[in-house]
């Protein structure tokens, strides 16, 4: 059984105070309800939970209602940090779950098969997480603003979600950081502390974040066909 | 006195063929039209050099009749790569130019505030760069598809155009690159070849460039005033 977690109780601090990102329209419909679509179509997923934050389940109750939503869904409160709250989503997924793919509430292009593509490295490594080959040209600096190194992008990704795993694996992963006390910013970080490698899965098609308002037109044209 | 170089000689393989990216519509004029705009109304360049491919320059000088561009400016034909069309820009200077300014034809949005700061900072140091702090999740692969490391992003940036310098210090780094035969997809890295530092120049105002179709709605937002 494959169970999705979407994390949807960050407060997207970037935005501005007062504007949750996560409900900003984009295509017709707020940000999260296209991602939760992607989930309840696809085919290789079976229940979906959804991490929130307090006081905010009604209004996802109300997206399932209006959007039409049909998958097995339930809702568990986030927690501090973005690991807390998936900490807290893997604790509802039922017993019979063997592969989790963890996704951003924010990133709302992930399609069937991107999402199906980390579910099946997932079954055969333990861990894999969707990502694109760093295209820009990128300098290390000193820690200020003089460059001192010229870096080879060749080998640099940059990591998205869907973040998949056997379940096994990334509870003891994300045990081993809280254990330690530590702060991790992507569950495949987490991966590092048990010696778990972790396979990147090369999107076909953008899978952009919504971070900032300026990502909406991209996004915006992404799901009116642009490209296609 | 300040010259700007333009780099408008690229073929833009990642568009498709038979597409040149630098004469695609963006709010209402060529990608490249409003690059040369950017140049023209910035009181801090004095000269412009347009550096082009064979055929094009009566395209060019029809733009500049179209779109009334005053500033004096001169053309020069590009040369196999990026570097031997900056060579062939620089050897067209001005004797009294002492900064030039190394601009993507195909990165319309520098605008006077970051040119200004470019090349402030290159009278004082002697090369400068527009660039951005990286934001996404950066790992290592092994070269293949797994993850050998994470990378701390707080030192990566990614480095855009201007790319400014005192013109004897591009030459000096130039000459060197193509004394050793040696190929560099941007202006900064040849100067790691005379030891040269490079000064880091955030820009305030995303500053994207052109690489594919889907760079355009993106930047249609920008210029219609997006964010502000």
């Amino acid at each position: 059984m494959v169970s999705a977690v979407i994390v949807a109780a960050g407060q997207g601090t970037r935005m501005g105070p007062g504007v949750d990102k996560l409900f900003l329209e984009v295509a017709g419909r707020p940000v999260v309800a296209h991602t939760w679509a992607q989930f309840d179509a696809a085919g290789c997923v079976d229940e979906i939970v959804l991490v929130v934050r307090e006081g905010m389940r009604g209004a996802f109750e109300e997206l399932a209602r209006q959007h039409g939503f049909r998958k097995p869904h339930r809702f568990v409160l986030g927690g501090k940090e973005r690991q807390d709250s998936v900490w807290n989503g893997l604790a509802t997924l039922s017993l019979q779950t063997e592969i989790v793919v963890i996704q951003d509430g924010a990133r709302p292009c992930a399609d069937e098969a991107l999402i199906a593509a980390t579910i099946a490295a997932a079954r055969r490594t333990g861990a894999a997480v969707a990502a694109q080959r760093v295209t820009d040209t990128i300098k290390e600096s000193d820690g200020g603003t003089r460059i001192t190194r010229n870096v080879d992008r060749a080998r640099l990704w940059s990591v998205q979600t869907p973040q998949t795993f056997r379940v096994e694996v990334i509870r003891r992963a994300l045990a081993a950081v809280r254990e330690r006390g530590l702060h991790v910013t992507d569950d495949t970080a987490a991966c590092e502390w048990i010696g778990q490698p972790v396979e990147l899965v090369e999107g076909i098609t953008p899978n952009p974040k919504v971070t900032t308002p300026a990502d909406l037109p991209y996004i915006e044209w992404l799901m009116r066909g642009g490209g296609d």
